[in-house]
């Protein structure tokens, strides 16, 4: 029973059989291989965007930060939300990879900037002169840190605003699959159709080992990104296990299949905390929960042996009601699920 | 009548005269010389701190980026006001210099921060692992940006906040003397003696053409200092022309008779505001003014050619009442401060 | 008949395997798994260093490049064979890491510095001051770029550079198996017995799919080292499916036996070519031959679909002889390497 | 009698008369001066460049290491002689200031490069992909750092190397003055017009105090230097004092007087060495002479109280004959040269 994260769990059966399918034989490295290339015309594919440039990592920190600094100077701002993962847990990955830009943080419910807020921050040059830095880019997390999902026409604003400033979109799509499996888009509507300029597709915490497909819609914005990706050591050799990985989610629609299974526990997990007399800290819209339960509540989840986090940290220790964090992952066992429900309830 | 900043004006005739003092003849470069010797002992002794390591550098900005890359590592945390002159008017410098660190801004009224505040904004490893970064230092700027003073119990209280976490404190002083000046206090008081332990002593704004001395009260905290000063292109060859800038502000008082001449200015425009109707935005304890005064006020003042800031910038014009920063300097002309009076009365 | 690098097959069947077997349940991600703490206990006592810190990456760049910023500072030195892979392959990224490091080379016949070569390049502060930076680590990589070996006593003549001055002895062991197989003793005879402080011990070029253990051997020069994988984005949410795969390779001994295969076909080649006319460019001592052959040789090699490169590159078409690089793997079809020896023999 | 360095000796009068002149009254900081705005016009006409953007620092290394991380990506390749200053004496700032950068060094006698020698180490993309890192500038130093004077036509060949693989061209010209004294042609003709995109245009070691200015004969070239500047503290708020050097040195005429001068006492002892039975290292066309001489000569000069250093370090100290560097400044007095040369005659 574990709702910690949704990277507690492992891969996919059909991760692993791709593997094996793509092993045999030598191929040359550094992705100059056939199942690279396969795997990058797929996500090209299911993003509808036969122009993009389409490159492999294995975490999201790197897919992420390689966005940073691709497009971000060393006096770069790079705007996003306060509790935006790359400000909040990747130990200052995006400020080393840009060699010190300058993460400004905007406020917002939910994990969801507003256009205005974040217009409000924008530096402009006019009159502070150079003092703030450089606009670098904007980035956005959906499904967000708080599991809430940007809608098309929210994702839309936000690049206007962007494009106003003459920056460029990111959005850090670790959890892509469940943000499009919610909203029952096209991934291309939630992507470049509503003006993002760059994606982080996550596979890891899709159901992959641990793969990243970063995605840039306009080659022109993708010069020079394979140096970068190497001089930070994020080529892989055997590049095939990385793209292969991503092809084995992407064809057939496996990762569609896989954010639902975990968007839907989520959502009964939600029902559960309310009948169970606990509150919504954040719409439940994808694979997160953020809650308070009453304390009897949280007791006999942890005595049925569930796991998960107090929120935002260990210090709610003791808070009545518990504020609480729970995660389904691609593979949360539906029993998982009905115990912890069957528990909450008493 | 120039009220824009205390760096729109020139420099001290001693401090010319010193230059011109110390021309003649060939010493050893990059400060084997004598007067970059005597200079740093002036310094010491003006500091009490025998022990202490000074280095000279040129711009405030190079002092501050400096200390941040000496104490913080790329992956630190830096903890300041959220007005810190490191975080708003230096274009990231304290990230370029680190490597990447991260400024974690603290808000306060009036440019200091609180204690509580602080603390309660530390990153705390056991909670929350690797993903914020490490702790790294922690900085206050005494005068403020808002022309307030940390007292000595103000400071020894930050202090603490810093020592318990095992962080040391840097004071920005690019108002040093003003702030010195103010409290009445020795500089070795307001410094390592209430728990400083890297100081940013700043000439510029107090007279230099532009000189400003880096201390480390600890000899220990200074070690490889002079490989990233000069990596960073900040050590001169002709060295002796930045040190003997700080000599001539430093022997025999001057620093602090010119401090004391700005700072008794401002209190004298904020007598002036309140008398004229306006009010203020924060105490007055050194040489700047942060006021709100009626438009005809503002109107009068232009009128007389009095040279502003609106506050915190140009986007406040048409306000009423006008929010304003006045800041006078060490040799800002009495008649010019009796004119803006005058003129602000009507 | 693919000769052209040792990165050019898959995974070992075991390697495979073991991901599937670890894959089960859910398990605290970033490390914090039974199976990394396997592994790390299992590398300890390959070498016999219970004390050691062992960390995992999935690439042998992200490993040099994570230790190289782990001992020098932005303005240290780091000294390695001209041809070491930190200088020529891996695109900048020791400095990178290290945030501006020089990479400082020493010539040297075979891949392999002469110590006293090394010695008479060592920066000296007294002389020069911090003109030139400050000294950081001495790089030595095991198998060389040219497939010889440094012997134990080599090793511990650098070593003995390194430490008189001061400075750690890093290993990059991409090929540390091939080594260890080659040389005939332990592993922690060719490691910290012959003095090296950090160890690379490669695991991708022996058969896993993308994994490499980073390993200190005296564990206060590990300090800090989590964060530096952690802001690099190496640190993997799914740990375990990293620390799996050098655990698959090292329990057993099968990573010695993988080593030997690629090394005793390369033996092979070795003669082969001798006796069809060509030379030797390097003693042939674990997987890698650099030779010429004459151009005879070279043309039925081609035919018979043998698959190489030319070296240095693709400059040294229609050389007579042809200067050639064949690379052995762990896998290599030893059908394959008796096809290209019946095609260079003719 | 200092011959140790052109930095040991102060700043012309001129410099320092500059310096009060421009003191008086108030004026917008950062170089928003009318004083930096002549400076920069001035250093136009005197390049025949009025397009050109001018931007003033206080010492070389920001200077090269500004223009090396305008032009040099983190993953880039910096081509300059084995002995250029921005190789041997700047403790790394281009690759702080790149982020990572890396210098390719290139032999050739007497501080020069061969434009084959240079072509000879120029990445090749297509052969070697992203492993060396992306070509990023060429550099030259002019007056180089062995006192001889790269030609005009030398000039164009490096910068047709340079131009035909699409990279732009920097000279270091911390003796700029001294390299257009000697060839006696125009400031334009052995930059623009001999094809340098960037030029580093030194003051400091012509009679400033420390000032430097940067200079990019094509406006575009100059995008965002401006942040690069600030964030590296090389904006002086009291930027004019800066500006009024150059402009002190470049008006009328007085910076090719004074590099005359050097260059002339440089030519004498020259002379001097070649009657006294020693041998020059390198020819001597600028204000630096490299030479050997007898041991018995060395002691005279030691009698005599000659400061200069023994070349290239201390450890030549005993070797007959002996390896000597003289330098020449813009006030070097000729009685000191009169004495140095009756001292090394005997």
């Amino acid at each position: 029973m574990n709702f910690a994260s949704d990277n507690t769990y492992g891969a996919h059966p059909a991760v692993l059989a791709a593997l094996s399918d793509c092993n045999d034989g030598a191929v040359m490295g550094y992705g100059a291989d056939p199942v690279t290339a396969r795997a990058e015309a797929v996500i090209r594919e299911v993003l509808e965007a036969p122009q993009a440039v389409v490159r492999f990592v294995a975490t999201g920190t790197a897919a992420n930060a390689l966005v940073c600094g691709q497009y971000a100077p060393r006096y770069g701002r790079i705007y996003c939300h306060q509790d935006a993962h790359i400000e909040t847990s990747e130990c200052g990955a995006p400020e080393f990879f840009t060699g010190g830009a300058k993460l400004v943080t905007v406020p917002g419910n939910c994990g969801k900037m507003q256009p205005d807020e974040l217009a409000s921050r924008m530096w402009r040059g006019a009159a502070g002169g150079m003092n703030g830095g450089r606009n670098g880019l904007i980035s956005i997390t959906n499904a967000t840190e708080w599991g809430t999902i940007y809608s098309l026409p929210e994702i839309a604003a936000i690049a206007d605003v962007a494009h106003e400033a003459g920056l460029p979109l990111h959005m850090d799509g670790a959890r892509f699959a469940n943000a499009v499996a919610a909203a029952g888009c096209s991934a291309a509507d939630m992507s470049w159709r509503a003006g993002v300029d760059a994606l982080c597709f996550g596979g890891t915490k899709n159901g992959a080992m641990g793969a990243e497909a970063v995605v840039f819609f306009d080659p022109a914005h993708a010069e020079d990104f394979d140096y970068r990706r190497k001089q930070s050591g994020h080529v892989f050799s055997k590049q095939r296990f990385l793209a292969v990985q991503m092809l084995a989610l992407l064809e057939g629609g496996l990762w569609l299949e896989l954010a639902k299974h975990a968007n839907d526990l989520a959502a009964g997990l939600a029902e559960a905390i309310l009948a169970a007399g606990g509150d919504l800290l954040a719409p439940v819209q994808s694979n997160a929960v953020f809650a308070t339960i009453p304390p009897e509540a949280h007791a006999r989840a942890k005595e049925a042996g569930a796991i998960y986090y107090l929120w935002p940290d260990k210090s709610a220790e003791g808070q009545d009601p518990v504020p609480i964090r729970l995660v389904t992952a691609w593979n949360t066992p539906d029993a998982d699920v009905a115990a912890l429900i069957a528990a909450l309830k008493g």
